[in-house]
This record gives structure tokens, C-alpha cells and sequence, in this order.
């Protein structure tokens, strides 16, 4: 057997192999309410509900959750549902191809905020203590567990008072496993599976803490759902 | 066996394989260059070598590709790993956090535009046909391989005159293979998986094209290796 | 009298009119803190106190109001106290310029922070009653008064969610009266004056109203101090 | 009479004044192709031709001069007209604010295009000599001539590769004279005055320099009108 054909067989494996896996488990979290299947013109988002009760969460008010949830996140999926259908519609027309990027820049923004509000969401609602092997792992990626920890803290600390987001994610293309500073949701690092992602825009904390971002981030680390970054970390 | 620890089982395999399948090819245009194992703060880049002879491409100078691998790619790469250093330094630093994040947005745009250009640079030096396989899946997710060409292109012509990217990529939390338009190296949808990159950078087409980017993009589509794009898209 | 020197003789005077105005009051609320006379990499900005009392706006919270001024206004002051001393001592640095850069970003980002919030307190404190001139002057630029506020608060409610601002400025180069979306501090239009200033910013009404944007820009124009509007039109 | 009476007057007999003297040549490089009594929604801007002979440049060739002005220029211009007229037919759209926005930052990104560019070309043609007066004003601002000349042209290094500008500006709130980096035509500080203004869009050299942004910054230098720069700096 050629080594291509081999090659390409193994891959066949794989992907048969992955999709099983994906549908047990490890990858769940993200396909469980989104279709694969349909066209970049046509797909319509369905709001995933939160994956754990609002009035659960320790620091973080369920005022504040429902609210961010319903009109930050919700919101942001009616309105990538809306500009689906603005670019559709607008594929044959005459207007110029910058005007077309007009609506492929909030494209791209919303898609930004569904895909990080979900993954934030989803890290949330656990008892914030990471297991032993987690621990090893980012100390094995940082040096030492509170290395990232501190890392990840200050970036957070920095974008109080803005907007923003921090990601502790995988870039699959360097193979490195690092902390990203995001300005807005349409910042992200390119070709990187996120792993741990905390929300800065001030409608994550301003109801409950005020300017107080510090304390959020505290209220944040308290409530992360490890489990859920052991999968994602496997998944890597 | 219980689920939970089938499926570890399972994952654990799957790294494996993957593992022993990148050696072989598919994922060796990422990986063959970079260390894994390196700490987020001492890793050093080593920049790749084009994976093409740059006297090679239709209607892209020698000059114009080797200037652009030079100086912006390099440069790019050596920018990155003085960067990293300039955070290892700060991390005990006592500046306040917004100051460390003005680096770790260096170290985002840095980061953008080592993996783009390793993908762009990647994914030149074919022949422009695309396997009827390939025609068949973009078919698949666009309508039409024409309507997936049309979009691609379209978002690179509003881009002429300034600066930024468009990237075929698979969403990989969404399961949506989309076009994207990217303003600047930082700008990325999250969680998604480059495919297909051309970069709309000045420096991408000046020297050959002066202000006809136009030209450029089908010179860009004259050279585009579908080899790699189909292994792109087996591994996504 | 020669041309030139007949204009350079009229400038001259007209310099010395506009500040012995400007000391009577039309532009005292700019520059009645600032000193004119400092260094690019000296200068320190003490931070203006509220030009009205916080507990008398309506619909606006003292506690909303004291905030957003000590912690987001004061902050960004004295951040960009912080930042002006810091590229003053790397001015002689070795480090390549694109991290002087960074600092230089973080510089346009707090000046943009500091001069909008002063415009925008400084809006703030009236009874939001626009004068019949104001009406006028607003009518000829827009098309009508209302075509200039539909317009104002369409802008602010696109924003709600987010970040950004919006400004009624003049553009002194093209000769408008235009209203500006603006996504952050440093994103504006060059070579204008604002007129009237409505910060975006989820600091400025989350507290008070959560994520009904459009509530909060309703309190913000029963607030605005139209006088002040009159006097910044007239200094354009 | 009283205070605020006095005040008004003294504001109109200014008006008078300017226009009197933009009439006669400071302001004119501004307000000599553009209405100003043209609507916020309806206004038509007409491109303004090169100030100087494309030919008589040294170091900057016609060909990249002309391709400058023409595509980048005279395009930003039409696009900017597309653009209000684009907003003008959306004023009474059912389609939700943000994408009403979606134009508006386009308005805004094009309205910086189309005002950096004028100032850009305006301060262009001279022969790099700088009077002793216009020396001593920078020396004041910036503590000696070569402290300004070196911020400047290290923030137009750090620039290269990319896009953005550099303007020394009279930032009329503060009362300050600064440089300011800017990443794109819509970033920009509020309330400056542009008093000489550089482009570091690799359009502005790459024909000529290719990569070799440092060499563009020393032909800039050399064809600095400063007889503008010092009319710019007498208006601030």
C-alpha cells in the first residue's frame, strides 16, 4: 500500500473513530444543538439553553446571568440568524464588495459572541476546584499552575472598565497552549481551541459588582466547571 | 468498563493515532517546525522555510514572495518570540495590568500573522485545479463551488486598499464550514480551523499589482495547492 | 500690506480675541483645568471635578453616576498620567519601536477615554430642553431636529451590548455637522470637534437600567445641558 | 450689556473674522472644494486635486503618487458618497440598529480615509525645510525639534508592514501638541486638529520601498511643505 493511500485510509479511521467518540461524549457540549449539515447561507443557530440552574452559582446573582444569557447571548444569535439572511439576500447584488464586508464584519462579530458566550456558559456551574491532572498539565504548559492562574487573572484584571475577553486555549497550529488577550469577540487568536474562556464585557459583572472587576474574576474562578476543561483539554 | 472511562480509553487512542498519523503527513505541515512541548513563555519559533520555490508562481514575482516571506512573515516570527520574552520578563513586573496587556495584544497580532502567513504560504505553490472532491464538499456547504468562489472573492475585493485577510475555515464549534473576512492579523473567528488563506495585505500584491487587487486574487487562485486545502479538510 | 502678511497680522489678532473669549467662557469648560503650556511627554492631567451635582440627574443613579466618573473617568486620567511618563522613559530605549507602539496605543486609547468622558459630564447636568436656535441649527444640517435625533439614538441603541460612543460633531475639514458611531476611546473621526457626547459604554447605564439600552439613552437626553450644546456650536 | 450677551457678540464678530480670513488663505487649503451648508444625508463630496505636480516629488515616484491619490484617494471619496447615499435610504429601514451601524462605521472609516488623505497630500510638495519659528513651536511642545522628529518617525517604523498613520495634531481639548499612532483611517483622537500628517498604509510606498518603510519615512521628510504646517499650526 502506497504511503498517501495509507495515509488517507488511517484518516478515514480516524474521522470514524472521532465522530463516535464525539457522539459519547468528550465533544458533545458543542454539537448536541447545532446541525452540520447545513449551508453557509442557510443555517439558522438554536439557542442552547444554560447548562446549569441561574440561582446556582456562587458570587454571580441570577439577575445577572438570566440578563447576560437572554439579551447578550440570545440576542447575539438572532442577530447572527438576521445577518445570515442580510448576506444571502445580498449575494447577487450590485453593491459593492465593501459594503458586502459591512455585514461579513457583524458576521463575523456575532459568531464571535455565540461561540465564546456558549463556551463561557458551558465552563461555568462546577465547584471551582481543578483536578490534580489538570493542575499538571497547565503547570507542565506555564511553569506552575498559579503561572497561569496569574497570567490569566491579570489579563482580566487589565480589560476592567472595557470590553473583552480571556481565553486560556489550545493553538493547534504552534502547539501551544497559552492565555489570549481579546479586545472584543471578533479578536481571537486564529486555529486555537479554546479551553477555559472568561467574559470582560461589562455586562458579565456591572449588575452584581459594579467597576468592581477584581471581584468578579474572583466570583468567576469560583464557579468554573472543571470537568468541563478536562474534556475540552482531552479533546485538545 | 464504564462509560466515562471508555471514552478516556478511546480519547487516549485517538492522541495516539493522531499522533502517529501527523508524522506521516497530514498534520505535518503544522507541526514539523514547532516544538509541543515548550513553556507559553519561553517557547522560540522557529520560522518555516517556503514549501515552495518562489521563482515558481504564476504571476507572483520572486521578488514580491520573497520580500514578503522575508519581511513580513520573519519579521513577524521574530517579533513574536521578542515579544514572549518581554512577558516572561514583566510577569513579577508591579505595572499595572493594562500595561502587560499592551504586550499580550503584540503577542495576539504576532501570533495572527505567524500561523496566517504559515497557512497562506501553505496553501500556494499548486496548480489552481481543485479534485472533484473538494468542488464537492465546498458544494456541499456553500450551494455551489461557484457561490463558495464567489463569496471568497467578493470579501478580498472589498478588502483592496487596506489591509486584512479572508479565510475559508471550519467553525469547528458551530460545524459550519464559512468564509470569514478578517479586518487585521488579530481579527479571527474563535474555535475554527483556516482551510483556505489569502492574505489582502498591501505588501501581499503591491509590488506585482500596484491597486489592482482584483488581479492579484486570481493570481492568488492560479497558485493555490489543492493538495494541501483537500488535507486541511480531511483533518478538520 | 503684503497678502500673507496682512493674514499672519489677522491671525495674530484673532488669536488674542479667541483667548481673551475663551477666558470669558465659550471654551472655558476645555481648558479652565488643562495647563496649555506642557510638554508632549510631561504634561499631568488633573482630573476635572462633575459639573453638577451626581444626586440631581434624572433617571440616572448617583451611585451609577459617582461611579462611572471616579472609575472609569478618574481611571482613565490617571492611566494616561501613567502611560505619558512610561514613553517618556522608554524614548531612549532599545526596544524596537513597534513596542514604543504599544504604549502608544494605550496613549490614544486613555486620551480618547479622558476627552470624551469631560465632553460627555460636561453635556450632562440640564434640563433637556434644546433652544429654538439649537433646533434651527440641528434642522439645517439634518434635514429636520428629529432626523438628527432619530438618527443620534439609532446609532446609541445599535451600540447597546457593547462598547463604543456616540457624538454629534462638526467635522472642521469637510465643513458638517455629522452624528459618528464609535466602536471605543480610540476610534474617531480626524479634525472634529464633538458636539454632543452619549458614552455606549456598558459602565454607563448597567447599573440602572441592566441591558435596556434604549431606557438609558432616553435619561440621558432628559439630561443633557443644552446650554453647554449652544456653546460648543458656537465655538465650531 | 451682561456677560453671556457680550460673549455672544464677541463670538460673532469671530465668525465674521475667520471666514474672513479662511477666505483669504489659512483655512483654504480646507474649504475650498467642500460646501458647507450641504446636509449631514445629502452631502457630495468632490475629490480635490493633487496639490503639487506627481513628478515633483523626490523619492516618491509619479507612478506611486498618482496610483496614491487615484485609487486610494479619489476611491475613498466614492465610496464615502455610496456610503450617505446608502445611509440616507436606510434612515427609514426596519433593519435593526446594528446594521444601520454597519454603514455608519463604514461612513466613519471612509471619512477618515477621505480627511487623512487631503492632509496628507496638502503637507506634501514643499521643500523639507522647516522655518526657525515652526522649529521653536515643536521645541516647545516636545522639549527640543529632534525629541518631536524622533517620536514621530519611530512611531512611522513601528507602523511598517502594515497599516495606519502618524499625526502630530493639536489635540484642542487638552490643550496639548502630540503625536498620535493610529492603526487605521478610523482611529484617531478626539477633538485634534491634524497638523502634519504621514500615511503608513503600504500603499504610500511599497511600489516605491517595498519593505523598506524607513526609507519612505526619510522621503516624507524630504517633501514636507512646511509653509502648511506652519498655516495649520497659526489656526490651531
Amino acid at each position: 500500500m502506497t504511503d498517501p493511500i495509507r495515509r488517507r485510509l488511517l484518516q478515514s479511521s480516524l474521522v470514524a473513530l472521532v465522530t463516535a467518540s464525539a457522539s459519547r461524549g468528550a465533544e458533545s457540549e458543542n454539537t448536541a444543538m447545532h446541525a452540520t449539515t447545513a449551508s453557509a447561507f442557510s443555517h439558522e443557530l438554536q439557542p442552547k439553553p444554560l447548562p446549569f440552574d441561574p440561582k446556582s452559582l456562587r458570587g454571580l446573582s441570577e439577575k445577572l446571568v438570566t440578563s447576560h444569557w437572554q439579551n447578550n447571548y440570545v440576542g447575539a444569535a438572532k442577530a447572527l440568524n438576521a445577518v445570515r439572511k442580510k448576506l444571502h439576500a445580498l449575494l447577487e447584488s450590485d453593491d459593492p464588495p465593501y459594503m458586502y464586508n459591512d455585514f461579513k464584519r457583524e458576521h463575523l462579530v456575532r459568531t464571535g459572541s455565540v461561540v465564546l458566550h456558549e463556551l463561557y456558559f458551558g465552563n461555568l456551574g462546577g465547584d471551582g476546584q481543578a483536578a490534580a491532572e489538570i493542575r499538571t498539565e497547565l503547570a507542565h504548559a506555564f511553569g506552575s499552575f498559579d503561572a497561569w492562574q496569574s497570567e490569566f487573572v491579570r489579563i482580566g484584571q487589565g480589560l476592567g472598565g472595557g470590553s473583552g475577553w480571556v481565553i486560556l486555549g489550545r493553538n493547534e497550529h504552534l502547539g501551544l497552549l497559552e492565555n489570549y488577550w481579546l479586545a472584543d469577540h471578533a479578536t481571537n487568536p486564529p486555529f486555537t481551541r479554546p479551553i477555559l474562556v472568561m467574559d470582560m464585557y461589562e455586562h458579565a459583572y456591572h449588575m452584581d459588582y459594579g467597576a468592581a472587576a477584581a471581584k468578579y474574576i474572583d466570583a468567576f474562578f469560583d464557579n468554573i466547571n472543571w470537568d468541563t476543561i478536562g474534556k475540552r483539554l482531552e479533546a485538545a
